[in-house]
């Protein structure tokens, strides 16, 4: 079936006289997650991991991926006649390089410029002779219909600020550097600048569309059906015509040179490249979003507390990693407000866990031993979520523990950061990596995100990494109001691993000749699994942490839980599994 | 006679239709220590401090400086007729903008350009019109010599590395950027590359030189007379005809527009600005050097233990802050193959404590109870050394010997972080600050600098530091064999001033699936002050880390003590004072 998909591309391809032509996995809005309309790249290679570059040629094809899919292409590639191209292995030629070798008798390299970023686009361009055009679209003859979905207002006492506010400050920046036009086509950005939220793209609550800005219009580019509703001062044009509508522009248009498609990147004349306003804008949660997120961390705690307290109780009856993942999503189904998960749940156990992007396998049952590592998180209407916590099903044994402990202990030490203003995440990065750098244990990946409001679970520009990033942006000072995830963890293959996320706000502190201290505060309400602790390794500050955050989740949650729960919950509280009382 | 002075250099200033000349304080090395030729600033204002620029109009005058010299710049400029400009108060004019003021009634903006960097020069000439020419000389009769020091070789057992070999990997990175000339103007840098030393500067025991080289050749530009020796592959040219060849070069020349003055930068014609290749060559310490350094730690060790020791005994004796430094520097003296102070010693005791770039006061006597702080180091054939303690001279009060604890927390902190390969100064900074930072206290400079090997004790690019630097090359990686210190402080104005520095070097450590992790290792060698310690703020692990390094420092030193000193200090070791067993 793919053979004949390539076989009928390449003859397209011969027609236009193009011998290489490039599919990645986008949408026209390099967005995390795509829709079924868009996985062109999945339709063309039968490989249906998240991430991937295809490369056809007249006579071969090649798929590139990451180590994180390295056996499922093997295996979903398998008859293909595309070849895998493992990223990162040595001898592995560069994508371009692979380019330039199937062009070299001749032809041009073809891609779709709409799902092509600008970035990379423009780099292809100084050495290669491209042609973009749509070659899938003619062939994928039972392709699914673009998303749809109804739009929705996020009413104010959600949103906490108007459109018009936010355009003021928008505005204000494009003034700064002469710019005529904004144009935005990341869509958590257009969902927050108009207080809208739709369900086009899976998990993120947003909707197709493009914007552009002037200093006295907005125009949004979208299907004009999903909107039953109109938005003060914004003009609403067809989801396609922007492309028409960018090259008649006279005059400078600020734009994300990071965010934009290489089509929209041809048609511009004069570009300011310029982060949107609205990504940092977005990251400093308002007063009404944080008054409402802790109620949303509250339901989120609820569920998450009760699937804990089940999990513990039934471990022995026969659950797979699937059927808690179920329960869980069931449990947050209960709560009011609750719209979805903000991402694929991750429910995994034992050396799963080692898995950093496992998918749930159905036949997984759970023992009563080792540890399920749960990854989840929600989308209400007061925010969005995200929480992992490992769960001891049983015995441990010592290096577990060990484990659970070091990676706890970094979790807290980053939370009880304080720290002068002025600070970004590459200066605090080490109190949460510390005490596993100390046992020669790292993980290869950051140690917080930024967290949307009833948006994307991942947004930037604030996060945690000790990495010089290559873009300064992505290392910016922690203001208040800035919600990040923080996850140290631990990830041994074939053995365990361990994960332990609470998101934090970033909040004033005291203010003294010095200048501004800054703190955190933690809004995830969910027990830790006093079971899996070494407190041997633990100070007498870190016990003081865990007892008053364990004393706080008890007090918010408790209204919300049945008898036996809280019974368990409290039993953390007060001491009562004795051990807590030995070390105080 | 600075009325007189002044009334001299506005005649010239007239003849030149200068209305305004600038008189910064520098040499045309712009070195941080300035001979005695060199202070001109110093000779047409009055004002000694080690930091200020001069700017004389035609109807007044005024001198800009920092806050450690507000008092005595008041002082020395009092009936001088030149204003004080304090730097950083609100309301005080930009300096440009006072030159701008002086010459709106015409004439031009004069200065002698090899006294001024050159990245000043260039954002000068951009707005307002210059004149190079020295004004001061003409009126400067009894002005001092040029310094003049016998230069002598850094013998291989020291420097570890052979003149031949450093031009070699200098020379690479020439050809990396296609240059055909390399300038080198910093002093270190031309003494590190030689393997030369001097005494043309205070405390860095450097020659007064320029260096110019080429892909088969190198130019020393120095007094011919200084050195009594040749050095491969070098020819020596006069001091002063670096600016006649510079002008005649054709070709790329690489320098560091960061150290070279304004006068050579107008006479290169094609430029290209990098850093000296040098200087991030000297910062990696060679295998000789760091065995040098254990030694030279040792002598360092044995002097400052001494001077501790001898202190405790004897503070009634109506010792002052003076007597103290003075002792100090004899004890050094008694060690073979020191030479001379790495920089002025800081003997400060009680309040004067607080001020971080305190001068000694003779009149200053030591009394039985608070603080003294000593900030030293020698100079050594086997290496340069700094080291701070802060000395318990009798009864301190509880805040004292909290924020002793909190400062030695800090330090222990950072001098005992692992670390993967890659982190910078800037990831590491908040271990030496956080225990500071979670009591609302900070210390308003860096954690630590990097130090040279025989040369200046505050040597560049690697450090300690929070903030972004203006330039990425102060951010740089933390590299096997790299030399800082490690000292965060308290500073408690009119009250008391803390500080504990240790030198740490850089090791690899671990080497993993996860990459290189890396450590430190101290070099210092002195005991910290258990008197001073609230050992109930101490961890488990905190105070094993202080045992095993007082362990180390007695067996070290040990032989070179006295029997009474060897006491003392193994009481520190052994527990005899008691508090110690009691926490263990």
């Amino acid at each position: 079936m793919i053979k004949e998909r390539l076989e009928a591309i390449r003859k397209l391809m011969a027609k236009e006289n193009i011998s290489a032509y490039i599919i990645p996995t986008s949408d026209y809005h390099q967005s995390e997650y795509i829709s079924e309309y868009f996985k062109c790249r999945e339709y063309m290679s039968g490989f249906t991991g998240s991430a991937g570059t295809l490369v056809i040629g007249i006579n071969e094809a090649a798929l590139y991926t990451d180590g994180r899919y390295f056996i499922q292409a093997t295996k979903e590639l398998l008859g293909s006649g595309i070849t895998l191209m493992k990223i990162g292995e040595e001898g592995v030629m560069d994508l371009l390089e692979y380019v330039e070798n199937l062009l070299k008798d001749g032809g041009c390299l073809g891609f779709d410029a709409k799902y092509i970023d600008a970035n990379f686009g423009i780099e292809v361009a100084k050495k290669i002779d491209i042609k973009s055009i749509d070659l899938v679209s003619p062939i994928w003859n039972d392709r699914p219909a673009m998303p749809y979905s109804k739009a929705f207002v996020l009413e104010e006492k959600y949103a906490g600020e108007s459109v018009t506010s936010k355009l003021v400050k928008i505005r204000e920046e494009m003034r700064k550097v002469d710019a005529k036009y904004h144009l935005v086509t990341s869509l958590c950005d257009i969902a927050w600048i108009y207080n809208i939220r739709a369900n086009d793209v899976l998990h993120n609550p947003v909707l197709l569309a493009y914007t552009l800005i002037t200093d006295d219009a907005a125009y949004l580019y979208t299907d004009e059906s999903k909107l039953d509703f109109t938005i003060d001062g914004v003009t609403i044009r067809p989801y396609e015509s922007i492309y028409e509508d960018v090259k008649k522009l006279s005059g400078k248009v600020m734009a994300d040179i990071d965010s934009i498609n290489y089509e929209l990147y041809l048609g511009i004349d004069d570009l300011e490249a310029r982060h949107n306003p609205s990504t940092i804008l977005k990251a400093v949660k308002n007063e009404t979003e944080i008054k409402n997120l802790y109620k949303a961390h509250i339901k989120d705690g609820v569920a998450v507390t009760k699937f804990i307290y089940w999990l513990k109780k039934n471990v022995k009856s026969d659950i797979t990693e699937k059927m808690a993942a179920e329960h869980l999503e069931n449990l947050r189904k209960e709560q009011k407000g609750y719209i979805e998960p903000s991402f694929e749940t991750i429910s995994a156990y034992g050396a799963n866990a080692a898995l950093m992007h496992y998918s749930i396998k159905d036949e997984v049952v759970l023992k009563n031993e080792g540890f399920l590592l749960v990854d989840s998180g929600g989308q209400y209407y007061e925010g969005t979520t995200d929480v992992t916590r490992t769960i001891a099903l049983g015995v441990l044994n010592e290096r577990m523990k060990e484990c659970y402990t070091l990676v706890l202990k970094g979790m807290l030490s980053l939370s009880d950061a304080k720290f002068l203003y002025g600070c970004t995440g590459r200066n605090l990065d080490i109190l949460a990596r510390g005490p596993l750098w100390q046992n020669a244990i790292d993980y290869k990946c950051g140690t917080g995100h930024g967290v949307g409001y009833l948006l994307n679970v991942h947004e930037g520009p604030n996060g945690f990494r000790y990495k010089k990033p290559k873009d300064e942006y992505y290392d910016c000072v922690i203001e208040e109001g800035m919600v990040s995830s923080n996850e140290p963890g631990v990830y041994f293959e074939d053995e365990f691993g361990i994960r332990i996320e609470n998101e934090i706000i970033a909040k004033k502190h005291i203010k003294n000749e010095y200048g501004q201290f800054m703190a955190f505060e933690t809004l995830t309400l969910v027990p830790f699994d006093l079971d899996a602790i070494d407190y041997s390794l633990l100070s007498k500050k870190e016990i003081d942490m865990i007892n008053k955050y364990h004393k706080r989740v008890y007090d918010e949650l408790s209204p919300f839980l049945l008898e036996e729960e809280k019974e368990w919950l409290l039993a953390m509280v007060d001491g009562e599994q004795g051990k807590w009382m030995n070390v105080l």
